[in-house]
Parts: C-alpha cells; sequence; structure tokens
C-alpha cells in the first residue's frame, strides 16, 4: 500500500508567530496587524491558498506530457472568502473558507479544448484540491502537558 | 459583513518547482526526490500540515487568556495519511488526505480538565481545520490561455 505519512510540527514563538516545519523545511508564519499579529509572514489560511494553487502547478507539471500541453509558463491564481467573526468567536459563521476560487494562466500552443480537458484533470486529481473540496478525518490524537 | 477575501498566487518554475506568494511574503514548494522532484521546498501537502498546526497554535495564543491557560509553551505535531497512487492516476483512492491527527504539546500550570477544554475549544475555532475537516465549495472561475 502507497499510503505514505506526512509530518509537520507547528512551534508557537513570540505573539502570533509560529514556525511550522516539516522535514528540514520551514516557513514562519503571522497574522497581519489588523489581525492582531506582527506580520512576519503570511496566515495560515493564505498558506492554504498557497499550498492548492503549488499543488494544482506540480500536478500540470506532471502530466503536461501526457495530455500534449506543452507549458511555456503556467501559475494560479487563488482567492477564498472567510468570515473573520467565526475565528473571533463573535457569530456561528463557519471558522474556515466557505468558498474557494481559482484563475489558472497557462501559456502553450495546445488548442484551448485541449487545455480545457488538461484542467478538468488538474481539478480531480490534485491532492489538496481534494483536501480542501471533501471532508477530512481530522483528530486530536493526545494532549501532552509539558514539565 | 466581515467576510474578508485572502488571496495568492503560484508559479511554476524549473521541474516541480513552484514560488507561491500571499501579499509581500513567498513560499518555496517542491516535491522530495522520491515523488519526481528536486527538494528546495516541502511539497503543498506537507504545507496543508504547517497551516494547520499553525492556526491551532495562532488560536491559542488569541484564546489563552480568556480560558486561564498559561502558555509557556505550545506547539502542535501533525501527521497525514496520504495514498499517492491517487496523484499517480494508478487507483481510484482519493487524491488527498483520508486521516490527519495531532498531538498538542503545552507548557503551562493550569490545571489538566482546565486545559482540555481550552484545547476543545482550539479544535472547534480553527479556521483551517474547518477548511480541511469540512466541505468547501472549490471553483475553478476561468482558464486563460496567455498569447
Amino acid at each position: 500500500m502507497p499510503v505514505e505519512t506526512f509530518k509537520a510540527t507547528a512551534h508557537l514563538q513570540k505573539g502570533m508567530v509560529v514556525k511550522a516545519r516539516s522535514r528540514n523545511f520551514e516557513v514562519t508564519i503571522d497574522e497581519p496587524k489588523n489581525l492582531g499579529g506582527t506580520d512576519e509572514g503570511m496566515n495560515p489560511v493564505e498558506l492554504v491558498l498557497c499550498a492548492l494553487g503549488a499543488c494544482q502547478a506540480i500536478v500540470a507539471r506532471v502530466y503536461a506530457r501526457q495530455f500534449d500541453v506543452n507549458l511555456e509558463d503556467f501559475w494560479v491564481e487563488t482567492e477564498g472568502n472567510l468570515d473573520t467573526d467565526g475565528f473571533m468567536n463573535k457569530s456561528d459563521v463557519r471558522r474556515g473558507y466557505s468558498d474557494i476560487r481559482y484563475n489558472i494562466h497557462i501559456k502553450t500552443d495546445a488548442p484551448r479544448e485541449r487545455v480545457e480537458e488538461f484542467v478538468a484533470f488538474i481539478e480531480r486529481t490534485c491532492p489538496v484540491g481534494d483536501t480542501i473540496q471533501n471532508p477530512v478525518n481530522v483528530k486530536l490524537n493526545e494532549i501532552i502537558i509539558e514539565a
């Protein structure tokens, strides 16, 4: 079974700054000033949009040849709506994104019809897209109170 | 209405390397060698785990005082299972995470019962947790073929 286990840690620093690591890579996360942070990095919900666009771009790279779509350039613009009253605990709205939309920019000489088939394939093959779009079983395993 | 729109772009580089930006911040994303990349950064599904842990840490920071839980230290370990046969288009399994688990580490002198209430609150207030756990309406808006 090719079920892989991916891992990360997120360590709270001063204020809302978080250093998150996966393997030997680190990313600094913070909130902008209007959400109470010190603006040292993108915030977690922006990072989710980055992960989605990056995942689509990687799927594009992997399958472009198979769809006979040359990629002279490829980028994704992503945006999502989130009612911050949820996070502020001021209302019963859902806490996360309700809607995420994206535009795919592609520089290619492949005909539009083939590009559309290719993009439809990217949509249904992107792991982060599936993770966001469909329910995932997210569970607290353990609370460890450190001495 | 405090519905905010968050934005990001993800631009494919050489191979599977992607530069993703939100506001003035950038993160480099790539795949490890065993998944076909050149290992210049974490991959998109690892970034999702970072976003989740960071989001929980920020919620902890914002609400610790309200729950009377002092945070001498706080970090989250996150892991998720993903069947890479999906991304490889070799099987009909879902493309994204099936399960994500996390451990919360907290250094505090608050009693365990209060910590447990605090963590339960974090779980239901974390925007990235909600985004992953529950369905989000993710939609392709437009395909732009660049000249």
